[in-house]
């Protein structure tokens, strides 16, 4: 049995500890966090602790599964636990994944722990598809869409508009987009050509909602860019679809092999649940640490680094006579 | 530059010297063919040797591309080459790959040559997906549908029925079965559910079309549990059919992360050249055997084995900065 610990209790702690109900070669050691513990309630049945107890189990756990956020979480608290132990996370600030890197090389080539960076499904599995593809098809465009699903950068930019009270936001694909490039025409597409941006806001009683409006289309680098559709709704709707964090997307490449022959490749997801699926993601890539590591190695492992033998629970001989 | 040499010059060989074109870091040493090496013409810029020849290129070689046949040609021509060569391969009796790994095990063993085995795309790309989506997602179902595209085993299964001249056979995917497998409601699906079966078929003028499609219908193994289409048409017809090597497919993985939340994974490929895609993907994993070699790795791999950073001609750092 494999022994991680959860360190951080949001949808995604809670999407991995659902996930670790699916497997049968992981335990979980417990969560820790940076709350009272007495205050977190966990959706199965786990311990939890503080975060300042981790220490004492630095010999019981063999991965921690890192479940803090991209923006402040992750840059300063996965360098600081890589010094005692191995961990897996779900970084997705793309632009400062390298930056990143280099920090926690780090910090792994001194305490010789492993860590795999960057894990869910972008960056992870569409990460994945976008450098296979482009590996296997040489000549050829890619196209990465997102979703029907929610931009939480997005919503969180639009509450800090005055008068905002509550807000979601939702990426569209364009289906006329998909279709174009799916009929292999490859065509040349702009930000606007790709994805639609529709806001769903509750706003003060006061508020001027014309000007709202305006300030959301007109913000630069979130929407300006985009076509976007604003629609006032109450307090209660926004919270009742923040409820639901289903998300998704694809990745094409669409090239030619010959002057005679187009090849399309896809992958595509749809996810009732975000947190979840990459809560499930981190705890097959938490397997691949984890024997990573009982193998000796050490180091910073992104999903290019790592063979896909070591995320399944099964041996190499099922997985050649099954799944090959 | 990485030097390859194509053994065998069939559609496959031939994809593969189209692949060459794509890949700047790459070079053909050229083509070693059974035959007579004067009546073989390449359909790139290659030369053509006799492979009695090879052996004399053996510290020439970073890699052979073996592009023979898995009926007969691969069993023993592998074992044979991985002698004195690292070697790639898209062998494909799906049922008689852990044999096939077993033999060549041995002969690596002693060799300390590295073969990379069942390359292309099913086995393959579709192995991958297979593989990777049941580790992110282990509560769910796999499905594999193939399509449209041409068989060539059903084909010459119809090709030695007496009376038959020529004929092709295309697999068809159900579309009702993809769309029920879509929708997330994870059916339970027979082999007749899932493919359809259509024939075109030239016969002698003084044939029982009557019996022959009596008799393609009811063959086991091939037809009999499938729903079939026989269309009696003329060779010429045929042969302008068999001039179009189209294929691909789908790999579903259909699952839950809990009760509440469901999830979909998809691979499709539409390929309008199964050899020239198959020979792309050979060439890529000929790239990533020629460095894992220079490692001084050894033995037989398959796509379980091998990180993706071993495929593409880019530079980690590269990966990470942009693909990831």
């Amino acid at each position: 049995m494999y022994k991680v610990a959860i360190i951080g209790y949001g949808n995604l702690g809670k999407g991995v500890s659902l996930a670790l109900e699916k497997v049968d070669d992981i335990e979980c050691v417990g969560i820790f966090t940076r709350r009272d513990p007495a205050s977190v309630k966990p959706v199965t049945d786990l311990k939890v602790y503080s975060v300042d107890e981790l220490e004492k189990y630095k010999d019981k756990i063999d991965v921690l599964i890192l479940c803090g956020g991209s923006a402040t979480d992750l840059p300063d608290q996965t360098a600081k636990y890589l010094e005692n132990f191995n961990t897996v996370d779900s970084f997705d600030t793309h632009a400062r994944i390298p930056e990143y890197y280099e920090k926690l090389s780090k910090v792994a080539s001194k305490s010789k722990k492993l860590s795999a960076i960057s894990i869910g499904w972008d960056p992870g599995l569409f990460s994945i598809a976008r450098a296979l593809f482009s590996s296997v098809l040489p000549s050829g465009n890619d196209y990465t869409f997102w979703g029907k699903g929610v931009s939480q950068g997005h919503s969180d930019a639009i509450r800090r508009i005055e008068g905002v009270v509550n807000a979601i936001q939702y990426t569209i694909p364009k289906q006329e987009a998909i279709d174009s490039v799916r009929n292999g025409s490859n065509p040349t597409l702009t930000t606007r050509d790709k994805h639609l941006r529709e806001c769903f806001v509750a706003v003060a009683d006061d508020a001027d909602k014309e000007k709202i409006e305006s300030q959301i289309k007109n913000m630069p680098n979130y929407f300006a860019d985009y076509d976007t559709i604003v629609n006032f709704v109450s307090d209660e709707e926004v919270k009742a679809m923040q409820k639901k964090l289903s998300h998704g997307g694809f990745v094409f490449r669409s090239g030619d092999t010959s002057s005679e022959n187009g090849q399309l490749l896809e992958l595509c997801l749809k996810l009732d649940s975000n947190p979840e699926f990459t809560g499930s993601v981190l705890l097959a890539y938490a397997r691949a640490v984890a024997r990573l590591s009982k193998e000796g190695k050490s180091g910073v492992y992104t999903v290019f680094d790592i063979p896909l033998k070591y995320l399944s629970p099964k041996s190499e001989d099922y997985l050649r006579s099954t799944l090959l």
